[in-house]
């Protein structure tokens, strides 16, 4: 193995001509000695990590996409391994003397004639999935409704074959929280939107149990009161005589809206009704050469084609926002970007801790130094298109075009915040591999690198690789990647988390205290 | 069915010679007019709600458990409904100037000859269940453990017919997590006990990713790196080519671990080996009056057997905090009582919230109307006893007796932290009613009155009821109770939240930012 490695050209790439450092390709990496081009290497340098071009003064800049990743604390001769030991952190930009909407891209030309089968409801989204969502006000029913999901999957669903699932929103907030907390507005917003997403074909069914301090008709403030509760089945209720009651009550009100569910039907809308949810997790240094390049490729075309695309992961943003500030469309979307990241800041001082609690360990052993390198890769799914729209966590997307959705970078937390958010298809970027599902939208895992895409056959839905390898561009992985987003989008092609039914949880975001 | 409750007798109970009110026992409640003794009601006084017995001026204490309450905000007739709008929160207790250790309870007459059927391990410690427990590192794993789990029940479980269940220890933290702010030491100790609880004999296996912030060999800090590794399985691993392989290496690891657990039976062992965590959740008035005061005779009993009994629920034991010092078992005891209250104070206070965000809407309803009065209620679950141990969030009991274990009072939270400390069989009383469950270890749940007992007849496990009505007193109910938790410790009697399996999520205490 180590032999044939060996043997295989040294291949790196270097992403910006100002750059001067490489990340090295051959997947068993390159032993010191190695002759790549005119550099011989001084170190053993694994695979997706960096590698110096030049000579490096101790203090000099390490310059990776362009931008200053961070300072060498030791001089780096040409040839070097550069690991996340020997680079500075350089300090984060100044929020206050960014500039804001001073480059908005102009439009890029409109895409016409791209399609998928999407279910169409009432309040004028598109669905990419027929799913009856079961909503809560407390985590005190999660057993009572867990139980009642089985036996609708069981008795009920195979009624109505033109639903997809029932899916329990269980989560852990409702009850013992901090609910007259200035920030207890995050998780409600984000329960009241839940209910919402466009994959449940605007039925909602609450399960409450009574004594909770979330009313169940909370989660429906559209609802006067009265009609609010009709949605709602609270345990508690004089009526249910006991546990098999309970079940039975669920049950009836499931079929009712099963039956309306039932009715929707797939029709081809055009893509400029997708709301696509983007995220990185189980990043490497692959992740912002290979993957995330070519899902902002692909993010930009649904942008041309008139959709809705969703970047998020405020931490993961924060490093790199002097890049996003002046892509803004207009000042108040800068402003609004710069208040969501000044909120992030203050989280995190609050409870002690800073932005280098990331990169992860796993990250920094796929070549991620820190925080910054990390950033400018995670901003490449962003692509080129301006940004239209700013959400604060789990506030309900209004306009088309790239939006960021101000989350938490926690791929669960991300995922619950974005589905909140109006988002019913996932594109999850990943170079150390992650089995991660939704339950509520489809998810399309896609590999940074061919090596994890081979070991993962039955995980990863799709291999950015070929980029990295050079037998595909950036425009041609990203042009197959938007297409298989309109395939899954239309039910013709299942991600493998939902084959086999591996979802994580709701992870609400609730920044105030328990009690 | 009204003419019926206004032919009952009415009834009502006063806890304390020195109190000014009562609380209604009638189900219905009582309608104004009526003649309770010497005093005629001026309200209508709703069941478990509060009745003046004196004139209370404007300003003037309301007094129950012999302890103020409140201040009523206007004059109150003899007769009044006292509800939660009518009282003023007092002070909470000045943690600097309590008195710590002034009042130790002697010890209580030794209880002799009590007995259950549990399962020794290795370390010392008495499991009341025999159960496979997964543990996780991170939450990206759960849906790839959840399928396992449902393998190994259908595959292997039942090969191995002295083990009782399989639980995956699926949580949300782990990554996406400030693992360095200060605070992260709560959830990475709780993580660390919940897989060393009785219940899981000593047999660890965590899954992991292998790219998280939480390394899997944290999770068993007593072992060696190399021997903790044995007891991990990384889905990152490179051996394994795709999901199912990572299933087959789950399943072998946990067929490793069955083998070993059914190897374990059920000893008799003294009563001496119980852990009991005691809980409440879903309170009402009479919470404090039939089955808090019954769980604390029983609870004094297992003291007196010679076990050891945890009490919780920071919040709700803060108001009446100046109760409990006095009865630390020395100062120093004392001293981590002070320190576990004002964490707490402080915590809420960076949430920019504080106490009075409990009760909950239920429990006003329950006529429960400010924290201080739940307060006194929830303590009476404590019993007589001296308090031997204080523990912060997630500490493994190392003490007989009555033990404070710090935990939020939320009920899913306070659950999984008792589990992290030890607990191996819970005991939670609720008023409102709560399908509350756990899948590591039996609860027995208590109803405050016997209407709600028959109304759930297949959800609530023991009726505390009769001691409102005067059918029962607290002794003979405590007794009862103690009787069932050392069936329900020997598997005699199963929980009804264990026969319908239905559980609720662990839900670790993460006071620490997400990132």
């Amino acid at each position: 193995m180590n032999q044939q490695v060996a043997m295989e050209a040294p291949r790196s790439i270097r992403l910006n001509p100002s750059d001067n450092v490489a990340i090295v390709v051959n997947s068993g990496g390159l032993p010191a000695g190695t002759q790549m081009g005119d550099i011989t290497l001084i170190d053993h340098v694994p695979q997706a990590h960096k590698v110096t071009l030049a000579d490096i003064p101790e203090g000099g800049a390490i310059t990776r996409y362009g931008e200053v990743i961070g300072y060498a604390i030791k001089a780096l001769p040409r040839g070097s391994w550069v690991n996340e030991l020997l680079l500075e952190l350089p300090t984060p930009p100044e929020l206050a003397s960014l500039p804001l909407a001073t480059k908005v891209p102009a439009d890029l030309p409109a895409l016409e004639g791209y399609t998928f089968e999407g279910y169409r409801n009432a309040d004028g989204t598109v669905g990419t999935r027929n799913v009856l969502g079961i909503s809560t006000s407390v985590h005190c029913v999660a057993g009572v409704v867990d139980h009642a999901v089985r036996i609708i999957k069981e008795r009920l669903l195979p009624k109505y074959p033109n639903v997809d699932d029932v899916v329990g929103l269980n989560h852990l907030y409702g009850c013992g929280v901090a609910i007259n907390a200035p920030e207890a507005v995050v998780p409600i917003r984000t329960l009241q939107n839940l209910a919402r997403n466009p994959n449940f074909g605007g039925e909602i069914l609450v399960v409450g149990l009574g004594c909770e301090k979330l009313r169940p008709e909370t989660l429906m403030p559209e609802l006067p009161s009265d009609l609010a509760m009709r949605n709602v089945l609270s345990l508690q209720d004089e009526g249910f005589t006991g546990f098999q009651a309970m079940i039975d009550g669920i049950l009836a009100m499931a079929e009712e809206r099963l039956e309306q569910l039932n009715r929707r039907t797939r029709e081809t809308v055009p893509a400029s009704e997708l709301v696509v949810g983007l995220q990185c997790g189980g990043s490497d240094a692959f992740s912002g050469v290979t993957a995330n390049p070519a899902l902002g490729y692909a993010a930009d075309l649904i942008v041309r084609a008139g959709g809705t695309v969703m970047f998020s992961e405020v931490t993961e943003v924060r490093d790199a926002v002097h890049l996003l500030t002046p892509r803004c469309a207009d000042e108040e979307t800068g402003r609004a970007m710069l208040r969501e990241m000044k909120w992030y800041d203050d989280y995190l001082a609050q409870g002690r801790t800073d932005r280098s609690a990331n990169p992860s360990p796993g990250n920094k052993k796929g070549g991620l130094s820190n925080i910054v390198e990390k950033a400018l890769g995670s901003i490449a799914k962003s692509g080129s298109s301006k940004i239209s729209q700013v959400l604060a966590p789990g506030e309900r997307v209004t306009k088309k075009g790239l939006i960021f959705a101000a989350t938490p970078a926690s791929d669960f937390v991300c995922g619950t915040q974005q589905l909140a958010s109006g988002m019913t298809l996932q594109v999850f970027t990943t170079g150390r591999g992650t089995p991660y599902g939704l339950a509520a939208a489809p998810v399309i895992k896609v590999a940074t690198r061919t090596d994890l895409a081979k070991r993962w056959h039955d995980l990863m839905d799709f291999d950015a690789g070929p980029v990295a390898t050079g037998e595909a561009t950036i425009e041609e992985v990203g042009q197959q990647l938007f297409e298989l987003i309109l395939d899954v989008a239309s039910g013709r092609k299942k991600p493998w988390s939902d084959v086999w039914g591996i979802h994580n949880a709701l992870a609400v975001f609730n920044p105030a205290p328990v009690t």
